[in-house]
């Protein structure tokens, strides 16, 4: 059994990660931490644990535990690029969920999210986990930076478009996320009298997953493509639709475009082409659906995935059995919720 | 004009009430207090109000404004036994939309809301604002205590049965608020992925309207009767349906139930008793909506709602009007939603 | 007192001009007709306008009432052109709240609403609905066709900058809205189960509004401009963001775009320029709240507003005030909920 | 590998049988019948299914597929009863989760439902499928009677208490349940314009599960107990709150009450006795969670669970698993999602 350590187990991705690893054959959760509940139970915080974590009690911090084979970063930007460096030398590998490692061009980093970057070395090492397109660079990777929700959805849903090099310049998404999306920290905006029954515009040309969406499209693109990127915090708890627009190059068929999804995600465990995609029909698993419909001269591509899941922790947990070879499926395996 | 003041003017009732007011064709919003937002223009803080109070701005005190007539107050319990003995003693009448001058017992009041009472002069002459019930002292009144929401729509619902002696010593009241009952301040409770797609029991047996509920009861029934109150969180965002259980002392049919709630609310314009209750029908509006079935030995009676009118603002402003010698339906006379 | 007829009256447009005229004080509400409802009272259908609509009854057809002044047509596409012609002949004024009457170009209407067009004379007199640009059309119509409730958002987001000559060929819309604005007939699509916690892309690149969008945007442009329109439908009951994408033919700065819309709207009562436009802040009246930021070469515009009011019944009786030579605020003149 | 076929593979139950079904280990699912589908592929009607049923399409009738092992029927009350005989003659077991072999007693079905019951014989060897409760029976059974998803609440919060014998006569139920209860048949009750941002009393006095509640609770407490029913639709997909309230016949305190539900559930896989019971941290599991609390002279106890899993489906497989001497956990060890 290969002994896992989450840092950060009381927030959603820990949550969600406690949820599937616990179920997981070949995974044994050694150690969650949490400052504000050490010492307390995993099953009375997280009462859906009930029976799936044993006694196992939160800890202070992870190097309390010994003999870690493998740690994941559940924290917000900023503490995993404290917390990596001594597990990279440790001999553990590791897959953090924050942006720390996700942008490789340091300014730009230290532009998006404001502060500086102390740990460039690992840095450059960290290999993108987006297992549909970087699979075999995951495969041999020691720290695996665990790609956005929003960028997961947005990446799946153009890649293939993009690789086959029928995209003009511009992608404009507008994408729409659930509430979970921004994470246990009550605030203004995910106050449920703030954002039930509407829908809520937010970060305007100012979110942190545009560089990344950006760095994703120019590797497939080849040469720089401008990404417009517009959030909206939709009234539900899981469950992201990012709708992305872009001209093309020449004139494509419905069937031309069909063509290159399917050969993209033909044989994928976890990403389907469909002709509707529905949140509904993923929700609480590690698929996403992408849909793409010719409109004239423009193309709309839909990516749809649970945010916590194939866009967070599930994500990890593909990335993690690659890199620890595993079956990708192992743990994952259950479809969506459907209804 | 009246000249009208709130303080408060930055939570949900204190803007629901400028929202109420400031079509009110007898009265001029004069002064709105908000420790935040002191110095900026209402209509910047509260972007629906624009166009409808012209470039009033918020104010640390409501002493910075002279010759007030009207002053509600619209806080947390606790501040308004503060305020209220200098505007009584101004002569400036008075609306309280807190829990601060409902339970005329003190040492009730020091128990559920834990800390002492220090106007119990004025709370003493505090009229409780129900119009449906008490609106000849209301009228007289120069300081009231507006009901809580769920108070109202339990009354409302219970209130006739009561006064006809046919209820059996106990009343269970299950009761469900839309969020905004709890307030601006986002807490873990509030937080839309922790009340999203659920309902939650809260504050079981340990509700502060719970004394309230029983007080109003009291008068009724003449004896001591002894509510069961247990809250619950619905994930909307306006409304509350109380579903209220008792055994009656003799034999009633349909019939007789039909016809002492038409007696009681046949006149009335903001309660009517209908075959179907609907938050939707009333959301939006001081309208109230009573229902009441026969289920052999037992009663379900219904009240529905909406929190932020009938339930607090809408009623202070009835409430308001009676005090002013107004029509009691001036400023509020327009139907619920419906959709 | 204008007689004032509705044909339609059960279902939501009709259920809604009549919550907003049973409080206009310029208006009495003579008939209210629907097939399914005839002879019952419409307060024991839509028990919101109980204490509103007296002891009015739904009749089988409008003919049946003498003497009106002035008719609603809130039916489904197809019936308004049955009816229209011989309210036109007895000089009753009227409004179709469907698209019979708004594309002028009949091989247009007939491809995409399936069927002849057969009143092609009045179609020629319809005036296209939109107080906020087409204002003195509207004072000396007889007959108004009301715009749809995703044009009216679209056209107010991006008409200033339309009509300013700065927007590039193509305009984006990614539109959002309620589930009332698919009407009163239950389908799998609006089935709870099915749209709840979820956002689904439905008619992409083949809803009926795209002509009368179109349309529009020609007026303004010019030329013609091709309009992308991806409609999505939200969890929500009321409520319409239309998130509208284009690029701009030379260099703008916020400050311009700012200064276009200001001018254009500074003035208006039912349309507001907003930093950060809400849903909320409109819901359940007749305003509008329009948003625009310059991001890089692109801009984003918002347009947000409640599809059952400014979106339809509310737009329409801010039409009649126009047509009535009445003060255009009239029976509107409320803000939104805000919370 | 089991054989299972399942009656009914459209609908709600049936859709959630394949998704749990699909991972199952010792079972393949070998048909799923569907009038309207038939010929399709089961992953073109159920996209979330892709993956996990190959190329499976659905069939007319159960007949067309040999060897069945174990049939599920998944059809609306009338239906399993023309079924289940030919399927007991084949030999064939069988579980129905409609209510037609649920109520022991001919006349009471025949009262509730409306229709004669045709088929007496297996309705007298049915057993009702509650594990939890009757572990035993359920192992040996031929025919289960699969319990409703409201009497799977009720009688798991209620169950421990009435064994215990402290339950004085009546208990008053205030039920909540989420959309996906009503089943997929889109209804004016479940249209989304109807039943979102709202609560619903429904079917007041008169729903089908009053009678299967009291016959479980008749067989609890020995004698004669009245349930007072009152079921209520919540804006939301998935899940079932049921607050249940009963005198109590002699004191108890908070800790008599846990221990009595600690003996009850101490090892139940999927029952657990919580403090603070949650929609979402069982939604998606075959996890329910059970709370009580003293309230004086009365007690409220708490059933919560997923309609479709616990109240349906999961709890149909948990008796096959039983029926057929498999881990009764087998491919139902999940946990619920938490967020």
């Amino acid at each position: 059994m290969v002994k896992v350590g989450i840092i950060g187990g009381t927030g959603y991705t820990g949550g969600e990660l406690s949820r599937i690893l616990c179920t997981h054959p070949d995974v044994e959760i050694a150690a969650l931490t949490s400052r504000q509940n050490a010492g307390k139970r995993v099953d009375s915080v997280h009462s859906y644990l009930k029976g799936y974590v044993g006694d196992l009690e939160f800890t202070e911090s992870i190097s309390e535990t010994k003999d870690l084979d493998f740690v994941f970063v559940a924290m917000p930007h900023g503490v995993a690029m404290k917390e990596v460096p001594s597990l990279m030398e440790q001999g553990i590998k590791c897959i953090d969920l924050s942006g720390d490692y996700r942008l490789h061009d340091v300014p730009v980093y230290e532009k998006w999210y404001g502060h500086e970057h102390t740990d460039v070395d690992n840095l450059q090492k960290a290999v993108y986990g987006l297992p549909e397109f970087f699979r075999d660079e995951i495969r041999g990777a020691d720290l695996v930076a665990n790609p956005g929700c929003y960028a997961t959805s947005i990446i799946l849903a153009c890649g293939p478009l993009l690789k086959a090099g029928v995209v003009a310049e511009d992608i404009i998404v507008d994408a729409k996320s659930g509430t979970s999306g921004a994470g246990m920290v009550p605030t203004e905006r995910t106050h449920h009298s703030t954002c039930g029954e509407t829908i809520i515009p937010y970060s305007v040309g100012k979110h942190r997953h545009t560089p990344e969406i950006e760095m994703a499209v120019d590797r497939f693109a080849g040469s720089h493509t401008k990404v417009t990127f517009v959030p909206q915090l939709l009234p539900i708890v899981r469950g992201i639709l990012s709708s992305c627009y872009f001209s093309v190059k020449k004139d494509l068929a419905q069937e031309d475009v069909d063509r290159i999804y399917d050969k993209q995600y033909g044989k994928e465990t976890f990403v389907h082409y469909v002709p509707e995609p529905s949140i509904r029909a993923v929700v609480a698993s590690n698929h996403a659906q992408v849909s793409s419909k010719v409109l004239g001269d423009k193309v709309v591509s839909f990516g749809v995935l649970d945010n916590l899941v194939k866009g967070a922790s599930g994500q990890a947990v593909q990335c993690m059995n690659l890199m620890l070879n595993l079956d990708e499926k192992t743990g994952l395996n259950i479809p969506g919720l459907g209804v």
